[in-house]
């Protein structure tokens, strides 16, 4: 999400995310986030549209990079391998950064535009998603169910790695074993 | 959805997802509504807080309906089953009524905050079967992982019926039929 990056942008979206997490989203203007980077308010807008923009301006790499996983993949692979290679690409760029991942969480959970807005993310990348895999020949519904299994795979491995107290699980690792798990659950039962 | 309701009830959610479509649901006033429905502005808020209720009153309903299917399945049932056997009941609730499922969603597609919250709406619907699974032994993260695909498959489903010319496909058909693609995209491929 650009979290890891040096100089300015990186302290701003620290202060900015630590900010909304003591004060809550509403009460924190772009002045108090500017102030605690130790930079001016004109060079916050150098980086960031809006305060919003600092929760949500990583969408956009992280659509790009599954969907560049998605594309690069063999043409062996199944629709659902498809989906779990684009979102390891996109665990891959939120994955880096768990204390910051788990503020930005916090603070659009507390939030009801902030958590419509997430949702409603999620929701064009999952069919983003799905429009790739009917792009190499995945039957409509059969991509649809794919993509939004996926997504669902995505959210719960995302909530266990967020969740997890110290640091052995990380996002990828949660992911695999979410898609391991489904696997699991869809299979026909002995006896 | 109580969409099949004989009266005043029928005719006003009848005359309010019309006008809706119609004209946007901002530009439809509660006073519009009920004189489409031949009755007063007074008898629209005997059935409706508001016109935003017309929409999303049937949640409580659907909730209640798939969480008793859910707790009344037999002890045998997996966790995938479970939440096909709540889904099944909510579909029986939705599904009764093509045309107005079909204005509703046409309603709620072109508003953000309608779309913003039917999504957090299924968030919480599908974070209660998750619980239910918790409190009938499934393990935490399956629970999750069960509940969200499941979400998932129904999404779709909906979509495919809604979407669908002519009278053969219903709701619960079009569900069973994605938790059986669902069981077969995720069974390890032959070869």
């Amino acid at each position: 999400m650009g979290r890891w990056e040096p100089g300015a942008g990186g302290r701003l979206r620290e202060a900015a995310l630590s900010l909304f997490v003591e004060r809550g989203f509403e009460q924190t203007m772009v002045n108090d986030i500017a102030e605690r980077a130790g930079v001016t308010a004109r060079t916050f807008f150098r980086y960031f549209a809006d305060k919003r923009e600092v929760l949500f301006d990583a969408s956009a790499e992280v659509e790009e990079k599954a969907l560049a996983a998605l594309e690069a993949a063999p043409a062996t692979a199944s629709a659902l391998e498809l989906v779990a290679a684009a979102l390891d690409a996109a665990a891959d760029v939120i994955g880096q950064d768990r204390g910051l991942a788990r503020k930005r969480h916090t603070v659009i959970m507390a939030n009801a535009d902030l958590r419509e807005r997430e949702l409603s993310k999620l929701a064009k990348i999952s069919a983003e998603l799905a429009d790739a895999l009917r792009r190499r020949g995945v039957g409509d519904a059969e991509a649809a169910i794919a993509a939004e299994a996926g997504a669902a795979v995505y959210r719960v491995a995302f909530q266990r790695w967020v969740d997890a107290e110290g640091g052995d699980l990380d996002l990828r690792g949660a992911l695999q074993a979410g898609f391991a798990q489904l696997r699991t659950l869809a299979a026909p039962r002995a006896g």
